[in-house]
């Protein structure tokens, strides 16, 4: 079986694991404060090209989105999400544990707009029982959503701009954020969005590391004791420097965004063959994930062959699956991926 | 001005003063250990017909929502409820507060369905990813609902019996119970309500008390420490036989619901005079809250005179606001607004 | 039986009855938003000779305690208290409940002393693993004490001053705070405690009302959005006036510091005669709380007529009880529990 | 420099990296549902020669800590714990941020005694004002503890019954527990541990893993679920199966108890080098920690060559250091160590 089902199936780029065999009986300071982990910031704020950013690396998504928002809020307030967001759905009540209500909006692709956002405040500060209400704080995005779309340059300047003008945070999360960065035609850039954001987070678990997510803070207010936060909630690493060796290889000579891109370019390969055959996507994307409708009676044949992710029925006869490629997956995998997917026609 | 805006815009029953009065300068044991809770819980037991239940005095109704859900959810499991329900919307996340997440369900009229639940529960066991989303374990209705409609006897059974074969606990939040179990034609009865739900409350404050839930309990399971609970979240009164005295009379020779069916039946009397001159209703209702919609220009003359509770704007012309009567409405108050809404029409 | 054993046995004082029945039936807002809030607070504003105070009230005790604490908390700080402290050992994890660690201080008499603080605090910048430990950010003091001591005015000054230099808030449990003021010979006064404290209140449930404890906040840090933190732990009171109500009574003609001294004055006059019989207290005491030392079959005869509070067993043939006068103890009770007293002897 | 200050200062044994980089492009299913976390999970219940215990790998202690406890506990429950436990003193608050309260006793070794805890929970039932306390429902001892002294198995015995006669669960932090284990002399197996406790971990962090702790749960109660509490609390490893291979390899053929064994008799050869110089140790010790004292000069010397970890102050010319070997300790080094230890004399 190939596995196209995530992009968490394997361990790690190559030379990252070069990278920890090589330093593996250096002697370090433990919990971060090493000098991998130095560089590796200090290479995160170059790309950024923001001096006074702070850097810090944590394990996984869930843990990182959790000790960023209980960082963030005091107990009244909440966070703003697209009801489809990875802390409103997938994170088992994750935020909710530390006492904060995520706050859901419609949303049809995965992402929320400004307007949604002031609407949201302003119908909380002039509600009449303001006070029996929880008060909007924070927004989330991630970018890619979760459903493989992007948030163009535009709609993050507006999403800023209303948050500063409202007094909420802008948190991004950036699990898969290589693979937006590097997707063909995106216009967003490392330092845009630590221009617009107050914090968010470059993730290596999915993008060529064995694990770790990169949390950048710009607001001076959510870096302050910010790693005590990463303590009482069970995610400093002993051996901090696992995560500043991975994250030093990554932001190296460009190694992060050229994995990234060659994600990409395979899932493009992959859209046009779903595109010449006539299977249509349930989301127009341009990363390295794909939500696409097949027949029941041929996913049936593709799924003797390759495991992907279900995602939902979608009528009687058709079904939703997501494909994923990632800094792993290798090249023939996908042309046997797109022959066999052409053997069939979705017109 | 004359406040029509809730029913908790004056103090209390006459009789339930009297009573206060009189055991003012008794000493009793404090923390609700007086004979006047006993008495009290034993008359509720009475009424319920039922000596195994537990019986806890709590001030006031997000108290007592907090304080039960908490006592019987485990961390990762969450409160399937209305989108409009009060500790949904109106309770700036207390549910939240206690590290669970409410998991709000899609509701017209202010209730739910046992095939809301009983979907909801399939999805989440049938989901590969279940234990990445929060764990429904408990139902949370209000009945009356927040817009003042009503479970049929039929709609109770149904979401008990989903409720037992899901293993999920049915919480019933009582703030206005008294107002529903006395509406004209309604069929449902106090130990209907102590049979088919786990947990419940009967509310005083909305119902003749200066303020008091009686937090029924029927499930074992949740009858479990609940006084520890109780003091975790500050409700444990000191002078907890004021809660006592109060229920004790309320609960005595049938006060509780006559004074609920006197302001019911003022309700209906308003209802009346809107029908007669043709004002709309948001909700079907029969008890003590009326969901009016009026014209702009009416609303603004009635406006001059009564003090109504704003709902929400319903077009451009047209606002809805709630109307409540309540055990301490004067009808002399009910005759003149009836009167004056007369004076206008809605057709 | 008399009671002796705390000072909420009875229900409120008289005038305090009266301005409840009197207002029984007026029309108010809801919420804590009504006059009588109003001029409660302005009252107490006037007694502090502080115009900038940001007064609530709230129910209960622990209520306040685990409101204030969570209010003023980011989730790794922690608050320092005695090891006798109420919010440690007797409101079964209230604090811990809101996220926040207890950090307790060793304390014979139930105070702690600035140089504690100091030394606490600097214990935790210098330690290495700083990062690693709960960060305190609050004091926690109750005057009186749990076990009836007093704060002079001098340690209170340095405790302030030590609090302001480290950057911490000082936060004072007045739950007998009238008891206290009025204390023979005592020196401090509510504007000292208005200028040297962040946050304190001044008790009303043990002081001659129903229920009640007026929350002072001096730091505007801690004023903002006070009253979500209320609503979000279940204490925002529906009828709130009635909280309002009791303190314009209380805080009207010095009624809360006459009925006070009043009770202090019995409990002198008890204290003799513990001192002429020769039973010895456990702590120094000049407030409404006597801890007394008695042989066991004293204890036996008195405890036939009396209510005590069980306190310890000191040695093999001697038990200490805590005796507590109140607002509400009559005279001639204390007349022949002094009597009785004297017929036995601890020589 | 030579770093003795912990052990945790290297990245993992070569074994364990060879595994790593075997697997690297092995593709697996996430969240630790992969075949290496299966057999690394068998091989564990046989080492502990019980199939009905419940194995999860998560990433680190205070993680494994906290997800544990809160588990176990409901609202109103507490863990008793030594008043040195790193629950307690090291984890900013992480216990508490779940909700629940570390009750601490007073140890001068790091250990608790089933006595102390007998007490505790008797002081609790009996006390008249139990509901106002926390419910101690936890015993968490760690072993070695963090001062490296070892339960004997008559004392995990004694504890184990007081827990199961009171109704408590009995939990075993292990960070260390191979160092323990191995010690010379130590009569305490895997079995035994499996037997006593009801839930405990077998650390890898500081074992020979670049990181990882075994929670092995045998109380069916704690198994209940406990992937969601992992989750919640942001602990599910997407590439779960890092945590497999690590203790795939560990635990197979001995390798885990084989390097502790070894780091344990270097250590020995430091405490005869101490013994021998005369520099006394603060706490008996076997296992891979030593707390020595040495005179100031003493130190300031030794501390030119050599990191160690401070402990505390002892007397105006005394300090106390930890050192500690592990699987990564050169055997060089510690000869070295011994050398400039004897060079100097603590007599």
């Amino acid at each position: 079986m190939i596995y196209f089902n995530n992009d968490y199936s394997e361990g790690c780029h190559e030379k990252v694991l070069e990278a920890l065999t090589k330093s593996n009986l250096e002697q370090t300071p433990g919990y971060g404060e090493d000098g991998h982990c130095r560089r590796a910031a200090e290479r995160i704020r170059g790309l950024c090209k923001r001096e006074d950013l702070a850097v810090h690396f944590l394990v996984g998504g869930t843990q990182a989105n959790l000790t960023v928002i209980d960082a963030g809020l005091r107990p009244h307030q909440g966070v703003l999400a697209a009801e489809s967001a990875h802390i409103h759905v997938h994170e088992t009540g994750a935020v909710e544990a530390t006492g904060h209500k995520v706050l859901a909006l419609p949303s049809a692709d995965g992402k929320i707009t400004a307007g949604q956002v002031a609407a949201a405040v302003e119908e909380h500060r002039t509600n009449s029982s303001f006070e029996h209400m929880v008060q909007p704080k924070m927004v989330y995005i991630s970018n890619p959503t979760e459903v493989g779309t992007l948030y163009t340059l535009e709609e993050l300047e507006e999403l800023s701009r209303v948050c500063r003008e409202k007094g909420l945070y802008l948190f991004l999360d950036g699990a898969r954020l290589g693979y937006g960065l590097e997707a063909k035609g995106y216009d967003v850039t490392l330092p845009d969005i630590a221009r617009l954001c107050d914090v968010f987070y470059i993730g290596g678990t999915k993008v060529g590391a064995l694990f770790g997510e990169a949390v950048v803070i710009a607001n001076p207010r959510l870096q302050e004791d910010f790693r005590y936060l990463i303590k009482l909630h069970g995610g400093m690493l002993a051996k901090g420097r696992l995560l500043g060796i991975q994250f030093e290889v990554l932001m190296e000579d460009g190694l992060y965004f050229e994995i990234a891109a060659r994600a990409d370019a395979l899932a493009d390969r992959i859209r046009s063959a779903l595109d010449r055959a006539g299977f249509p996507l349930l989301y127009p994307g341009v990363t390295n994930q794909i939500f696409a409708v097949f027949p029941d009676r041929v996913l049936e044949e593709l799924e003797k062959r390759y495991v992907f992710c279900p995602d939902r029925r979608v009528d009687e006869g058709h079904r939703a699956v997501r494909i994923c490629t990632s800094w792993a997956t290798r090249e023939e995998a996908v042309e046997e991926l797109c022959r066999d997917i052409e053997k069939f026609t979705g017109r």
